[in-house]
């Protein structure tokens, strides 16, 4: 596995692979769920490349940035052993050096939910995410669904601006008792670890009820608030059952859904989604 | 020479093109301008390629894009003679389908004069150029000196977001009378035509003070204002002395400068610049 730091040695490791090259854009402290898009590229690409960034204009003035959880070591273990052959670790002067000013804006799709949470947090990974695709040139980039909204807003960019990179989205993976993988679950105390899992009892309550039948939006919204509100250490920020195309909250449920929330678990954000179709 | 029209097509017949390949982006109605960008590209390039597309983003809504001059056979017999091997001929609807919601933004360059007078404009210029790279993957694209600000913008996109193209500035071409190359040129009527090298004349008549040791930008924006205001037929939008690199206003001339100005010749907007550096 070679390790690259400059934007020029990347370009040079870069021109050495041979096509198609599958990229998983990572923020490090990896888990299960960045491991399973490593693999996915290995099983469809000839090479497989990943970065490590933790991108300082995704995150808001009051978010935790500082405090990302990092392993750089144990990162570059799990890449190896999932069997990348090139990993990019950029800082954050090189990606934004000094008078740089360029950004890359989804509109629509980028507004509600997450969007509405975190003002810039979207124009930050969309930025980002066309500056990986710039500087790796992949045939395949790698994004979970966990994140199912920078998802859409990477698939729509990605289109938009016609890059030539297929967009593949990977199913979220969870721990035992359902919670869904994130570098941030690591903020997480006892107590709360064993509240997390609340996310995805709310969002099971409201499929359940979307199986039986219900295609009332606002029911759905109310049954994961329900679920949610009953665990004391649960602070809801919003729950969504959206168009999954649109992201636009529904009333009546015709056609592919996108249920999703976000959830203070004591001090740290979790999100999490389901997407649901007939 | 190959004439594609969708970007599957495109993608295609640029993937048979040996690399290096050059590229040179264009509205169409070309003139010597144009073709000095193919002609220096056909120079240092195993490849040719260039687009035509009145792209709708950069014009305001009381601009001039439905009027804007057309003739697709005659840039095609031009882009032919001087050596072009691809061109791309995108319609609106194809680069901006329903749906469509993104977009690439220069903040800081982008601002003053073409930016200040042009909302929006720089936005749409910076979008379709990133597709266009996105689309074509050059190595090279080739810009006209003409369009000051579009070409610093462009390039500073470029690098922003690491697109692995090399811009190439090329210098104005202008008529004889000193008139710079432009397809609004076709606006102007006799009387018209015959009062637009104003816009040479007061560049000259500042660069001249120039030469002769004035520093002091605001004695060379009002000579290039002076200059401008005899001519009967002229209407002054803007004049600027402004710092090369960052494009804003001057007091004191301490480096490279970007003369530029805005002027109405009857109807028809011109703009034109001159570079001056010791």
């Amino acid at each position: 596995m070679q390790i690259v730091t400059s934007l020029e040695e990347l370009r040079a490791a870069r021109r050495l692979r041979p096509a198609p090259l599958g990229l998983v854009p990572t923020m490090g402290y990896l888990h299960s769920g960045h491991i399973s898009l490593v693999q996915r590229a290995r099983a469809e690409s000839e090479s497989v490349a990943a970065s490590i960034f933790v991108n300082p204009t995704q995150f808001g003035p009051t978010e935790d940035l500082a405090k990302y959880p990092r392993n750089l070591e144990g990162d570059l273990n799990l890449l190896e052993a999932a069997g990348t052959d090139l990993v990019w670790l950029p800082t954050p002067a090189q990606m934004y050096p000094t008078g740089y000013q360029t950004w890359v804006e989804v509109d629509g799709l980028a507004s509600p939910l997450e969007g509405a949470m975190r003002p810039g947090h979207f124009r930050g990974v969309t930025t980002v995410v066309a500056k990986l695709f710039n500087a790796f040139q992949p045939q395949r980039a790698y994004f979970g669904q966990k994140d199912a909204q920078q998802a859409a807003v990477i698939c729509r960019m990605a289109r938009d601006l016609d890059f030539p990179v297929e967009i593949v989205i990977c199913p979220t993976l969870r721990e035992a008792d359902g919670l869904a993988m994130s570098s941030r679950n690591s903020y997480l105390n006892t107590d709360e670890r064993q509240a997390a899992p609340v996310l995805f009892r709310s969002l099971n309550a409201a499929r359940a009820a979307y199986y039986a039948g219900e295609r009332n939006a606002e029911k759905l919204r109310q049954i994961m608030t329900d679920t949610l509100i009953a665990e004391p250490l649960a602070r809801l920020q919003y729950v969504s059952c959206a168009d999954y195309d649109s992201l636009q909250e529904l009333q009546e449920i015709n056609g592919k859904i996108l249920l999703s929330m976000a959830v203070y678990i004591g001090k740290t954000r979790l999100i999490d989604n389901f997407v649901l179709e007939n």
